[in-house]
């Protein structure tokens, strides 16, 4: 079973961003219950349809196959449900692993996370100076949750 | 946009059974929706992610992507809600025209139906002997509510 292992964390500065190029994102959801999602995901010039299960701790099964960037398009227009999750992500290298930050636009505007993908749950990570407060086991932050419940209409 | 243009009817007699070669089918849904499924199908050799939007007439729009048969298998188990539907697919040539049979079995043991897709919703096409009543506009026949009312549960 292919499985995702993911911290994410909230940043707190913007020294992050002289290290990394951003890729335009939009994706929406076919599902999105807490025990499954069905993504649709366009990212730069790929998309690609992920199914997710439940989340064990911080780990989750992951299924990614990539589709025609039309159909995606038709599919995130027609079937997903709005709002769509807008966002530029960036692909930044800091202390031997691969930190993926997320500069939220459209109704989640405001919003920056930064994501680390680990080998297992207890891998020991060092943290930059620009990351903050951890959130992995925050679900407001779930990109899933984010287009149900958009960052510019929580309660602040 | 893909689409799909199917009448479906029920099967009276066994004459068909010479006709073809069947291939063994096993399929559950991710979602299954008035709006929108998310199929996950293995046929023979063969696994398929399947996403359909509404029903408009006879016409509804489909895209399907071929996915590994393992992980197709894990997502019937895990995330697929049960019964799964089990089933027969003969396919027959007949009048120039592909019909699909399609023998349930497991829940829905008992039901055969056949279905032929044509090319629009108004072409004509000529009934082989062997076709029963007409079912395309009953909503219980849909495989997606084959899984959630199997056939074998219904009054009869």
């Amino acid at each position: 079973m292919p499985t995702e292992i993911e911290r994410k964390f909230l940043v707190k500065n913007d020294d992050w961003r002289s290290l990394g190029k951003g890729v335009f994102y939009c994706q929406g959801y076919l599902v999105s219950s807490p025990n499954k999602t069905v993504r649709v995901r366009i990212a730069g010039k790929q998309a690609y349809l992920t199914i997710k299960g439940a989340t064990t701790g911080i780990a989750r099964a992951e299924y990614e196959y990539a589709i025609p960037v039309d159909q995606a398009q038709e599919l995130l227009q027609t079937l997903c449900a709005p709002p769509l999750i807008e966002k530029m992500r960036y692909r930044v290298e800091w202390g031997g692993l691969v930190w993926e930050i997320d500069e939220f636009d459209g109704e989640n505007q405001g919003l920056i996370v930064a994501e680390v993908e680990l080998a297992d749950e207890n891998q020991a990570i060092a943290l930059p100076e620009w990351i903050g407060t951890e959130v992995s086991h925050d679900p407001r932050y779930y990109n899933a949750n984010l287009s149900k419940h958009p960052y510019s209409q929580w309660a602040k």
